[in-house]
């Protein structure tokens, strides 16, 4: 389970979204998809059937902040459209994970064998998107020279449920000077449909949070000296909402090997 | 110089912006501008001779943020198209104050005997433009219910001097829940023209302000249980460096009695 670290093949556009996806369709590339066609947004992935979708659709719905849902498919129908004109979800995510009722059961780099007509994807904004915003604005993600993640938590603060899918609020942690903080509101802010604006700033406690205490040990939880920790709605509420739920099947995308899409990071921003 | 207490007098209209003016102008009225015409910018007033308007209007070019200039008079002119097409500043601020050589020696109600062909008016954004638009969204402003302002602080955050003018940034203080603070910084963002998103959050020790220690006694210090303290850039900042550069004359308006305008308080938002 460990992920194939991405080679360098100067043989194909990392930087053209429509390449890459070829790379990983015909060219066997199974690695992590971070630093592939910069600019472009890069969407967390989550299949199920059909009989679940309208329950998941909801608690989408009712989540927006950590169900940043980009785009739902046809039933059994493999295109996401509105991401390219060219996806085939079966095919162009590096590395998938297969659960079936709520239990990991297998890695597979190609999901043809195990589609069926009844299944559904759901394509989600990821900060990725926003971390690039911020990047360019300036303002210094530590953990991402350190080739880490924003540290990731679950908090107390509650989720409406949908369903069978229920779940806590999963949060990623930036930590800022408190200048940056400030500008890092506003610059999520304009990205609704990735996680948008925090959902706190300042003492972790009070959404029941131990910065000591990280889900599944994942990303950094350091606060420098004169920094003050911000927290943002995380993606993996909605993939916890779903493992809790025990679907009999569910195919989702392997830790950071994602879905690139055409859409430009940009274009998401509401201003 | 204790401030009359605006008396109720049903014969003229409050919410009109232009009768306000009229009233303090032709019916003596020399209260506190508060609730008067509610939705209008109301304006902070630094009136200069000509010899000193060159260095400080570059003194509010360079500091955008505690110095919100909507607009500067022409010399000698005692009016200010850009506010209202009836504004006459010797005869419309409820009270005034004179200073000589930097030091406070008169308050008046009206300046026309004070007048100079060499005069310039600087009119300035304050902060109860984005006050409305917080209490509009729901945010709690507790001061505003105990007829109080907002904690002032001189903090060790520098502006960048112009000529005679240097002052170190004084900042108001309000107290936020977390997730109000993430909104109100949202809300701020919106209005550059008076003063815009904060300029700290968190702990005040980290720009030198010990929250019991007030500038000249003004406003509420309370921060609440759970709360966190943001600071704003604040408009007695200009006033303090004018004060310091002891000009041989100027004259501002009374605090808490300003010059009422025709701007809507939406205006000013850039969104």
């Amino acid at each position: 389970m460990s992920a194939p670290r991405p080679v360098y093949d100067p043989s194909w556009d990392r930087a053209n979204p429509n390449e890459v996806r070829r790379s990983i369709r015909e060219r066997g590339y199974t690695g992590y998809t971070a630093g592939l066609a910069p600019g472009f947004v890069q969407a967390n992935i989550c299949i199920l059937p059909k009989d679940w979708a309208e329950d998941f659709l909801l608690f989408c719905q009712r989540n927006p902040k950590p169900c940043p849902l980009l785009t739902r498919s046809d039933v059994g129908d493999p295109s996401l459209p509105a991401l390219s004109d060219n996806i085939d979800i079966r095919t162009d995510v590096p590395r998938y994970q297969i659960f079936r009722n709520g239990e990991f059961t297998e890695e597979v780099t190609d999901i043809r064998s195990h589609w069926r007509d009844d299944l559904v994807t759901f394509a989600f904004g990821c900060s990725f998107s926003f971390e690039e915003a911020l990047q360019d604005d300036g303002i210094p993600l530590r953990f991402l020279a350190n080739n880490n993640v924003a540290g990731v938590y679950v908090s107390t603060m509650p989720t409406e449920a949908a369903g069978p899918f229920e779940a806590p609020l999963i949060v990623t942690m930036r930590s800022f000077t408190p200048q940056n903080a400030i500008r890092a509101i506003q610059i999520t802010s304009r990205f609704p449909n990735v996680h948008g604006a925090p959902v706190h700033i300042g003492d972790p406690a009070q959404i029941g949070v131990d910065l000591a205490k990280r889900y599944q040990n994942v990303g950094d939880p350091t606060v420098g000296e004169g920094e003050i920790p911000v927290f943002w709605a995380c993606g993996l509420t909605p993939q916890f909402a779903v493992m809790k739920a025990k679907p009999p099947f569910c195919i989702t995308h392997a830790p950071s090997s994602m879905l690139v899409t055409d859409l430009r990071n940009s274009s998401l921003a509401v201003m």
